[in-house]
């Protein structure tokens, strides 16, 4: 468990003081840089100890064979694991022959600080060697995100005390040991040496290794270079053979001489080129960042995050962890899909091997929706990865023995690598959710380019494939039947809410931007008798309702199952649920592992009543016990629109501080990238009420008590717009757009805003329409400490 | 495919015309001869040519690990395998330096015969060797009913035309090559080199060998003997090593003279006697076997197969083919079961490594009513087996967080061994067709210690299951929700008809028994309140009805899924639907693998209405593609219920000529025992139209066009019942008993038959209340021959 002592709060750092092994991996995590190409943990620069070793590229992978005792049809036969790749951060140092190593000898002071408007991670640690020795390290690391290859490390040592002889040796190092993952299925199957040599060279303080994989047969190479600054006049060596590459310096330091070693770091991967050209390609890139220099690659990426932040900060009065955790929360979402540039953008983003590297639903759900208002070509690139995986769906649906396009529901490349099916081939939803992540983008960005090209196909193969996949019945409803929802507690279910409004979107959007782009639907070979019965099936989709009590329920029946014996369920013990109890059993019962219903409510809130919600929300959270960390920050948007507003605020705190505070107990195996951006959720459509729905943006901004003010920024098309609630009032400013004048709700009441006129708005008092809503026993959200920290 | 060229048909054996390599292997299926305990496939005595070597023990298995890509809770870790113990059949000739091989050379005549009066498998062969010398070979092969432990061939060689060197090899060897598997799911794993050596020994003629499992660590024994008699004075040498053990028999024989080897093999295994118990043990089998001597066991084997026909045979005028094979069918049931004592009877009996070797839950719904009316000793110690399992089942359910006993889908031993649980776990059906036959047996028997000892415990610890599975919704009806019912196209549905109602019947039957035996209930912890909720539960139980139609449904709300496209489905090519659509589509559509809501309208007829019945077959025909083996008798047996009798007997042929014509081509692996006794329960169920409802035994006699008579017998309690039916009467006669009394019903009626006066009733007509039903496109069954062969 990480505390609030080691981690105090404070609004644009994330410290960390002081040293503990037991932690150190989920430290590495929330330590990780990455700017969505490359990636790499927050290890410390001598590799050991570590929790977890881990260096990523985005889209490198190994392939691995998918065993079934029972094999069926249509299963995945291989599956894609990320790559630990050639760590090039490690820095390791001799002190008077002693490797500097922090279970021995003395920690005087350990800080690491991550800077979250300056994209870098600071180290500082002064050490006593067993044998008296006292030294003193500063690093500073990055992942450039304005040179997409680059990582760099600014490595000081300074002798404190005596003087001291030291040896800093860098190195790149192929298949570092990884230690073995535990049984939990959902956590990642680990892979040992799986980078074959193929080429390995050294020319002055530059080497690089050049490596491919087993089986999936892509090809990597790293590439180092060095500079170094000293007091003394250091010695410098390069040596390197198949499996690693190490550049050694040695000197006498007396006391306060310092000796600094610059390393740069550059990566490049690739299913296709030569190793000559890959080779090629890692020293510029190289060249490039040692041309750039130190300070300027500092002063690119100080720059690039100012330009972020300015259109993205949200600000938060009242509750500063809450302020700290949305702000990391959004840096790790930046850093994820900054420059993933058509890759995928996966579940730890490249934190962490969680998940085995892949890519979900959640990207499109909770990733995009906040990349979009903040980071939009990073949301269109990612959409243009699963555009570019299209060949893959069309062959997956053809698979399955149906229309259009099914994307997998867990891949890196684009294959399906799901091996179990009730939970992977039949959670269909996220073809939809791909189609209507592309369709906001449309609406939010106005780009007619990513419209036509990348927009226009994924709606209308993923429209051929709900067309395909549902069915008019006897009672005129269309129908979808056997598949699973988001939440993964239910299963191969009849007409399950949330898919059928996103099948039903994803149909009428389609038709919609068919009509837009003609020309370019005929090349689909869309005709208007296709789109007629895209409308025909969306305007007769089946929303199953509870007959005995008239609520909408989650999928066909779902009310009248046995609910879940709470009670008996082992409150510390017993949960996450699905390592104690069958699915069998699961599935059949009142249980809900994360929102479907209610992320319904949250999506597609325009087709349920106010009271609707504010009722079925009662109801669900009776049966929810968030074993997914999707769920909470759901949670807190319908929280807050129901009024349940100090139950939101509970609900938005456990997603923001899921990584920070370890709340899943697994954020060693990477950070919980969908549910940092949860928090963004929570704070800007729970108490912002935004909603974009119809294309229509509108706010119902409602601050709940911990808070006493809320600022945010979203880039809406051409312009950003700020708001910022009070508690009586929201103001509404237009910032960066000239000339604009933009049409908006407040609280369902239509007004408009432009440039020249910020506008403020009285915030009306609701009145909820039912008491505060009851969990699960021993599954109630954590209240709010009155003094939030 | 088998061809009746090749099998020309005769009442009382299989015989078989000449030699095929490309149905060796279906052959070897269709000649295996078993007693329950030991079973040995109809390979050539030779050994080669084969199409899959197989010689097994009941029970004896190989473990193996179970691997799951995504692991879960509750999954089975290890399955358990069939081995191909040491082949005890093997017997080489070699003729002048010349292997004796039907590859080679020329066949001038091959014949083999099963002879399922007598219980042996003839074999006559005249061969001219590649230079030229012509030899008889003649032999019989047993399996002994009498003498469980063994198996003995006698082996008979003659010069005709020259004089001829002979050299007769008879082998016992262990870890036999077996022929790797195909990719099909349902084809068992093979395994290779499953046998440890122990220990061997030869004396004179006799040898043996021990061996045991690698990892289930169970321990075998095989042992030989050996009596020679010849026109000549032949050698005789044994040798023995850890992998086989030889007896070499040489002569030169003068045209017309014969060597005769007659080779007695015994087997013993067990978990836990040591190697020196065990050799003993099969020196003691085989020392009696070889004092009783050759003559004197085919008497033995003759008398026992006359006194199982004398009660069981059935007998057929107008279609000599399902004479025939009802014939085959029931020798293949008795084959299963007669000596399988507290073990399990396997889908594929002890005839081939199909399904692993596992028993299912059709050995108690299709092979036990078989049994329990023509040797219900062997039905109830088939059992008697499953309550030795109890302490497993029992563990099942704990780990599945239920109550009672949870027995496996799919097993050797005892656990669980399916990996696939939509298709496993959630087919609970097994423990209500275990309780229930059961309670048959009870009332068939009329065996009051087996009602106390066996099949009280199966009923209470199975209503303990279903009253924990089942919960009392809002409605006030008793739902059990999310279970795979008989129909493996459809799974995890809520309100299987049939679990349902079979799983009332099993509450009720619970509760009636342990109120007859409340002393042994009481041992059973079982309570009046527990008594009175069994009986709650069933008499609330919930039977879904399609609102729309009024008619009985597979599942809740199943008549509304969308129809499966059949028109549109391959015909040649596109069955097994399984092996070419995913379980997510075929689940979620209306397509019937095999009877379920049929299947209940047999077992709980008397929950249906004889129009419901009518209708619901109508519409269900029109949805079932009968890709299991385990349909066609069902739909016959309903099919005469409702007056469809051509159609009647067209599922019947399908039935019973299911591994004498390779319907499902996958023979080679194994007989489908359940689907040959369900050509019994097809004549006898379906045209006899015999139900066991509430313990009242009841006929409803009526002949397809294409019979002009049939005769069947059960053993009904104390007494056996000769039912003989003609065109427009029956005639019921008591057999065996004195001075019994029987309340019988025919078509309704209850009527009295004594051991003194037979009776006769005129059948009554039928006016069929739909039209003849239609199949899915392609899948209607064969019409009968107008000429039946």
């Amino acid at each position: 468990m990480i505390t609030d002592e080691r981690y105090p709060v404070e609004p644009w750092v994330i410290r960390e003081l002081g040293f503990e092994l037991a932690t150190l991996a989920q430290s590495e995590s929330i330590f990780a840089l990455s700017n969505g190409h490359i990636g790499v943990r927050g290890n410390l620069d001598e590799g050991d100890p570590n929790g977890l070793p881990g260096s990523y590229l985005n889209s490198f992978y190994e392939t691995r064979p998918l065993p079934y005792a029972e094999a069926g049809y249509g299963y995945p036969e291989s599956g894609q694991t990320v790559v630990n790749v050639t760590n090039g951060k490690l820095i390791r140092l001799l002190v008077d022959d002693e490797p500097f190593d922090l279970r021995y000898g003395t920690i005087e002071h350990h800080e690491r600080i991550l800077d979250l408007r300056k994209g870098l991670l600071h180290r500082v640690v002064e050490w006593t060697s067993p044998a008296g020795q006292v030294i003193r390290v500063r690093s500073t690391r990055l992942v450039s995100f304005t040179q997409r290859a680059i990582m760099a490390v600014r490595y000081e040592v300074e002798a404190i005390g005596d003087a001291a002889r030291v040896v800093v040796q860098s190195e790149l190092v192929a298949n570092e040991e990884v230690p073995r993952q535990s049984g939990d299925p959902r956590v990642a199957a680990a892979l040992t040496s799986p980078l074959v040599a193929e080429q390995h060279s050294a020319s002055g303080s530059r080497s690089s290794l050049i490596h491919h994989t087993r089986t999936s047969a892509l090809r990597m190479a790293a590439a180092m270079d060095h500079v170094v600054a000293a007091d003394t006049d250091p010695d410098l060596h390069t040596y390197v053979e198949k499996a690693f590459a190490r550049t050694t310096v040695g000197t006498r330091l007396q006391p306060g001489q310092r000796l600094t070693l610059t390393k740069f770091v550059s990566y490049g991967w690739s299913s296709q080129r030569s190793v000559a050209a890959l080779r090629d390609q890692v020293d510029a890139a190289l060249s490039a960042a040692v041309h750039t220099g130190w300070d300027e690659l500092l002063v690119e990426q100080s720059e690039y995050l100012q330009e972020f932040w300015d259109g993205a900060d949200v600000q938060v009065e009242g509750d500063e962890s809450i302020q700290q955790a949305v702000r990391f929360g959004l840096f790790h979402v930046l850093q994820a899909g900054a420059r993933a540039e058509q890759r995928a953008i996966p579940a730890k983003g490249l934190t962490g091997p969680g998940y085995d590297g892949h890519a979900f639903w959640d990207t499109e759900t909770y990733v995009l929706p906040v990349l979009a208002a903040t980071a939009p070509r990073a949301a269109m690139d990612a959409l243009r990865w699963r555009h570019s995986t299209m060949d893959l769906a069309l062959e997956r649906a053809r698979t399955l023995n149906l229309q259009g396009a099914a994307f997998p529901w867990r891949t890196i490349r684009g294959q399906e690598c799901s091996a179990y099916w009730p939970a992977g081939t039949a959670a269909f939803h996220i073809n939809a959710d791909i189609a209507l992540a592309a369709d906001r983008l449309v609406r939010w960005t106005g780009d007619d380019a990513f419209a036509r090209e990348c927009a226009l196909p994924l709606l209308v193969e993923t429209a051929r494939l709900w067309r395909a996949l549902g069915h008019i019945g006897a009672d005129g409803a269309f129908h979808i039947d056997g598949v699973t929802g988001p939440d993964e507690y239910s299963a191969i279910a009849d007409d399950n809410t949330y898919t059928n409004l996103t099948a039903a979107r994803n149909l009428r959007y389609a038709a919609d931007l068919a009509q837009r782009w003609p020309d370019e639907a005929a090349a689909l070979t869309v005709s208007a008798e296709e789109i007629a019965s895209w409308r025909q099936a969306a305007e007769v989709v089946a929303i199953p309702v509870d007959a005995r009590t008239g609520l909408p329920e989650q999928d066909r029946g779902y009310n009248a199952h046995e609910r879940w014996d709470f009670e008996a369920t082992d409150r510390d013990g017993g949960y996450p649920l699905l390592l104690h109890a069958p699915y069998f059993d699961i599935y059949r019962k009142q249980v809900v592992k994360q929102a479907d219903l209610i992320l319904a409510m949250h999506w597609c809130g325009d087709s349920f009543t106010a009271e609707d919600k504010a009722r079925a929300f009662a109801y669900y959270e009776q049966i929810t016990v968030r074993d997914s960390s999707l769920s909470a920050c759901t949670q807190a948007v319908i929280a807050a629109e129901v009024g349940q507003l100090e139950l939101a605020h509970e609900y938005l705190r456990e997603a923001a501080l899921m990584d920070l505070h370890d709340l899943e107990h697994n954020t060693r195996d990477g950070v919980h990238v969908a549910s940092l951006a949860g928090s963004w959720l929570g704070l800007v459509c729970g108490y912002g009420g935004m909603r974009d729905h119809a294309g229509q943006l509108s706010f119902a901004p409602r601050l709940p008590p911990a808070l006493t003010g809320l600022s945010f920024t979203v880039r809406w098309q051409a312009a950003k717009v700020r708001v910022t609630i009070g508690p009586d009032a929201a103001r509404y400013v237009v910032e960066d757009g000239v000339d604009v004048t933009l049409h908006l709700h407040h609280h369902g009441q239509p007004f408009t805003v432009t440039s020249q006129d910020p506008v403020e708005l009285a915030v009306p008092p609701i009145h909820p329409l039912t008491d505060r809503p009851t969990q699960p026993a021993g599954r109630a959200p954590t209240p709010t400490p009155t003094s939030p920290s």
